[in-house]
């Protein structure tokens, strides 16, 4: 587990944000799901964190599942980092974020597209039902 | 501006970051979009957070344009923070983060749902060509 934790906020938002709401934690993990980072020198140079805390955070994502350790067989080249399903899994938030900062702040070098075919990618508010799009401002919340 | 830089990081995720990726300041901006808290007691009884931390945090909205500051007329009413487009437009990214935290850490206590006809709503990843949806696994960047 992290360091962040928000007592009595019993929401999966909270939650998730005490796995990846840390600084760094993020960016960290976008290096990993897009760029296909594994080693604490690839993190390390393309973000240019103090090793302590990269080093924390790495073994907080092992930690929390996000991420498994991996020593490569008889060498002496230094453990791997690989995302699990878990940590995959954050790719939206991820382009969710980056979508937004694209909009509000300013269009960003990359774009998400489906590898498959090349085509973009967006994050949609859809409902589950139908499939119909949902407008920002008609999302609500409601107790289970 | 809020705190948080990251120096050297051109993508939008980071940019967004630098804006919303502080301590608390997601969880205080799902409570103005979906519980509409607006004033300051109300933020802090809901997150129970140091108020010069939640001062901090609400005053940075301002600045950043995610939030505007208003005073009720004539009376001696405290100010109200109530989220601007640009804030309101963050939803995905909350959502996104509530998804994962019930898939993956466990079940929260609440659901998003279409507010005109109770049906829920998710996060999706659909191409913007043609709408088809994309497993997570096949989303990738390239450059613009």
């Amino acid at each position: 587990m992290l360091g962040s934790t928000y007592k009595g906020q019993a929401c999966s938002a909270a939650r998730a944000l005490e796995l990846v709401g840390e600084r760094w934690s993020l960016l960290i993990l976008r290096d990993a799901m897009f760029r296909d980072y594994t080693r604490f020198l690839q993190f390390q140079k393309s973000l240019g964190i103090a090793p302590n805390v990269l080093t924390t955070r790495l073994e907080g994502f092992v930690a929390a599942g996000l991420m498994k350790r991996r020593v490569p067989k008889g060498s002496s080249e230094p453990p791997e980092y690989v995302l699990t399903r878990k940590g995959m899994e954050l790719k939206p938030v991820i382009i969710a974020l980056t979508q937004w900062g694209d909009k509000w702040v300013r269009p960003g070098p990359v774009e998400y597209i489906d590898g498959r075919n090349s085509r973009p990618v967006a994050i949609q508010l859809r409902r589950t039902t139908d499939g119909a799009p949902v407008p920002v401002d008609d999302v609500v919340v409601r107790k289970r």
